[in-house]
């Protein structure tokens, strides 16, 4: 991270990477297929935590808040051992590069079918599993960008139960009228 | 189509899709950069017929049912242009070869921020316009690959709607116990 920050990281070469962590490129190509994959190094990790959680989930519990429970738990241990400053970092890197970009959809694709099947070994049902899955990932996004981009960051775990409330009333609404629209009309270019 | 079910999608070359379409290799590189954005031909003209429909509704409709309705008649018009046989082709090399998935992830994404941006135009606010769009992708995902699994598919519209039924009832559930969990116990490896 120090290296793609100060040289970019489409400048930033496996050498480099390789020499700042004071190994041999050998054995970075040991650990990861590319200089990309260093930035998704805790993403079976997360995967891993996620499932684990659900797991072992009170078999009570609804599967929305089975998932955004496991989420907010991952999103805490996640702040707890990540620099805020190096969360930013990597986000920033993620927007700002359409190939790692990519690779993020690739890691919470994956992150949603392995919690769609998580549920369904609980016993909840399809489309209820995928859903669930869906609605939580969205949920986690939501507030892990409000998370990172609030000047004076609160924990992430609140944001995502503030994201999940707001799902919740999104998906509440009916098709009437709502207070969500402001009254102001939209112009038109 | 008719060469990637032939010969393999990965045996398959450009040269021989712009014979198969009787144009030249040039011609083919003017209109796609390779073999793969051919099965993305209509993801740029799904985006809009979306985003025009989520402008032009109703300004008392909710954000959720705004997206919906606007998925649903998107998935009617696909319905009506694609021969079953063809969707079905596509979305079988989508789950098969991860250069395409990855490709389809994109494409929702970028689905996902403009039904999100269209949302906001009309006055949503954040979060629920995020929320809402991701909402919908994952009923239009989750009822796309009911109505092509189907042996007898009914309408693309008709899952779409079950699928927000589904979402809804997902969302409305509170921790407690549910009758969503099956009775019989999860067995463990």
């Amino acid at each position: 991270m120090e290296l793609f920050q100060e040289r970019g990281y489409v400048q930033t070469t496996v050498e480099e990477v390789a020499a700042r962590a004071g190994v041999t490129e050998r054995t970075f190509f040991r650990y990861f297929a590319d200089k990309r994959e260093v930035l998704f190094s805790g993403a079976k990790e997360l995967e891993k935590g996620i499932v684990d959680r659900i797991e072992s989930a009170p078999r009570e519990a609804s599967p929305l808040h089975t998932v955004v429970a496991a989420f907010e738990a991952a999103g805490a241990e996640l702040q707890d051992r990540r620099d805020l400053r190096f969360v930013r970092a990597r986000y920033a890197l993620v927007t700002k590069h359409a190939e790692i970009q990519e690779r993020e959809l690739i890691k919470m694709a994956s992150l949603a079918m392995a919690v769609a099947k998580a549920l369904r070994a609980r016993g909840v049902s399809e489309p209820a599993a995928s859903l669930a899955a869906e609605a939580g990932i969205a949920v986690f996004k939501v507030g892990f960008e409000r998370w990172v981009s609030e000047r004076k960051p609160r924990d992430f775990a609140a944001h995502i139960r503030a994201a999940v409330d707001a799902l919740r009333a999104v998906a509440a609404e009916r098709k009437g009228p709502t207070g969500r629209l402001k009254k102001k009309p939209t112009r038109r270019a």
